[in-house]
């Protein structure tokens, strides 16, 4: 997600520790000390402007989320609706998706979403899509066995490449939904990407896939 | 496919015993001798009217077709294409689906085609559709290792079945196509269901998995 970059940006992030966990390295291992109970715990990989993970956050009180993002201006908006929801199951960390076995540790998190992830169209920039087999590398380790990714998109391309990428990495598909909206799929939470695109009468591709 | 009645379908398969194998038990293991070559055997499982097989049998001279569809009518209006096209490489077959391993050797098919099958869309008819588990045992049997399945379709719930089926199942997605026809595939034979759907705007589906 691009966003133009918002001024105060950083000292916002920095002046809501309780919320944003400034040096997540301490955590690892310790999540559940950071939420202050045993509940599992779902991360969102690339949280965007976080209208996913606190509509989940909202829906399942007995979970923990932590949005992800790299971007500092996306995550300081994200922040924003942190603070007006008030939960006590989210934080939000500012980390690189390649990194996270950094910040957790080996079957911390029990689930893993992707939601509308940049789809670098460009071959050459198969690396960097977040569905690349390092990626999932990195996902597998932080996730228990048969761990789980949820992953939709509105873009055809990344998700026929990713379909193929869990795949050939050996995950199995659980389920399949090639028109998210036009199923029976209920308790769905919309990100800002999804409701935009899909008002706009783009399908959204969604998949529930197992290590 | 279903089409309406036609009179005279059984003799007229009766009186092209060269290109319809009336007695398909005797070609098994044998059907490099049917052909008269050592050519690698597909075969399209539920071949409708016939389009697909001539036009790939057309397409690729050096692999050997066999059509297959339990029903008579529609397999004698594939009889009319496979005799306007008097190719050698072409041979019909009407059996169903679930018995193929009494007509053909285990490995002695080199790839399968589904197109456009039946898509059965309530769940008590799941056993029928022709990516269900009791199917794919039988295509595994007589697919060497690794052997591959192709198969396209305009049915998004059986397109969204026959993914999670085929991963399940232990099968590798090679590559998935959400719309066919706006891809840069190549190659693409058309079936009959296919021209009429994609003019009117049903985007197609297909995916090559193998075992």
């Amino acid at each position: 997600m691009r966003v133009r970059k918002r001024k105060g940006a950083q000292e916002h992030l920095e002046n809501n520790p309780h919320y944003v966990i400034l040096e997540p390295e301490d955590a690892k291992g310790h999540w559940k000390d950071v939420f202050g109970n045993d509940n599992p715990i779902h991360i969102e990989v690339g949280s965007g402007k976080g209208n996913f993970i606190t509509g989940m956050a909202l829906q399942n009180p007995d979970i923990n989320y932590i949005g992800i993002d790299i971007q500092l201006s996306v995550l300081s908006y994200a922040l924003d609706k942190v603070l007006a929801s008030q939960l006590p199951n989210i934080r939000l960390l500012r980390v690189d998706g390649s990194s996270l076995t950094n910040y957790f540790e080996d079957g911390e998190i029990q689930l893993l979403y992707l939601n509308f992830s940049d789809p670098w169209p460009k071959s050459k920039h198969e690396k960097r899509r977040l569905t690349y087999r390092d990626f999932l590398d990195t996902y597998k380790q932080i996730l228990p066995e048969n761990g789980e990714i949820h992953f939709k998109t509105d873009n055809r391309g990344l998700f026929e490449y990713s379909l193929a990428s869990f795949s050939q990495y050996g995950m199995l598909l659980k389920q399949v939904w090639l028109d998210l909206h036009a199923s029976d799929f209920e308790k769905n939470v919309m990100t800002e990407y999804e409701a935009k695109f899909s008002s706009k009468g783009q399908v959204i591709y969604r998949v529930e896939a197992k290590f």
